[in-house]
């Protein structure tokens, strides 16, 4: 299985290119922004592709073309204006989904917010508000398409050692997870058919990872 | 017909409320988000009612209750902050359309820019390309429901007065028109239903507007 990761360059997306490149079967295909940011991608065997996520969608189409999957793990990050969420985290979402329908790319798994709810948007601080929105109206384009999502909804990331236990289900009580784990999490989504159509919260738990997706 | 005007203030929302209010069988409901906003208003004779557009979908249904139509042109402006952008333009535009459903008010006539289309968003500025795309993804969200919609593409808005002409097709070439003519223009298509279901772009002209929006 071939996977486009949208956002490789990213801390999720490190993780995942490194993991998908480490499990027999799996591969990935780097989408970033920059050229200097393949040679991390290179000396592990991962193939990239240099795509501006806020450019057009034709070219992120033509790099799904020979792919089985993609994963949406873009995200515009707290340090960049508030312009971006809207075309990164909105629209650069929707094309990505766009260009996987084109490229007839079934298999789309997004790494989407904790609360993504019409009800977060709102109690959520001015900050934060226009980062759920967008995030709400890039999974409710998700939902209405045919293809076989997975919407994962993690809770607070943060950069400790991945620890291959989790807590996922519909809902959770709102905590942290480490990067690490999201990445984990996406493979084992991958491997997994029974998690196509289903959306979940993920947070760091005591279930190994494997088991707690098969439950899902 | 009874007209919640959402974003009153506007300078087109404030021609608007004034038209309304001079016409007969026609009033308007100014929704404004100040206290100190409504002395023009009632000046006028018009009902005001204060909502913040950022807050709960609910108050906007309320006050949508006993109207037969909803006017949306609210709008950000250029001098707010990049997130106003997501949580105005888009996310603002949303919560009315659901208050419109949520109410029963059918009639619903949306003020978007003159391009929002895919192509537009790709080939606008940097600083403007938000702004497109939250316009984007609020007609599309009117587009997919069951209301009686009309969705008009002003061109460049001016404070020039108004000269009661323009022209309105599907497709114009692109060119300016002043707010007091895109306020008349609504009235215009509040009064002829063959205007439901339909969106055109708008400029000056030389047809009265009227036969203008009758000929669409």
């Amino acid at each position: 299985m071939n996977v486009l990761v949208v956002g490789a360059n990213g801390q999720i997306g490190k993780h995942l290119v490194s993991f998908l490149q480490n499990k027999d079967g799996l591969k990935a295909k780097a989408m970033i922004r920059k050229p200097e940011q393949s040679a991390d991608f290179e000396k592990i065997g991962a193939e990239t592709v240099l795509i501006d996520l806020e450019g057009e969608i034709e070219p992120i189409a033509k790099a799904a073309k020979d792919v089985d999957a993609i994963v949406f793990t873009a995200g515009s990050g707290p340090h960049t204006g508030k312009d971006k969420t809207i075309m990164v985290d909105l629209d650069g979402a929707v094309k990505t989904i766009e260009a996987a329908k084109m490229a007839g790319v079934k298999r789309f798994v997004m790494i989407s917010s904790f609360d993504t709810s019409r009800e977060a948007i709102q109690s959520a601080s001015a900050s934060f508000a226009p980062y759920v929105a967008a995030k709400h109206y890039a999974d409710d384009w998700l939902r209405r398409t045919e293809l076989d999502y997975t919407i994962i909804h993690p809770g607070g990331l943060t950069n400790e050692k991945g620890t291959g236990h989790v807590k996922a289900a519909e809902e959770v009580e709102r905590g942290q997870i480490p990067r690490e784990d999201v990445a984990s999490v996406i493979v084992a989504c991958l491997e997994n058919e029974k998690t196509i159509g289903k959306e979940f919260q993920l947070v760091s738990g005591t279930t190994p990872i494997k088991e707690a997706i098969a439950a899902l």
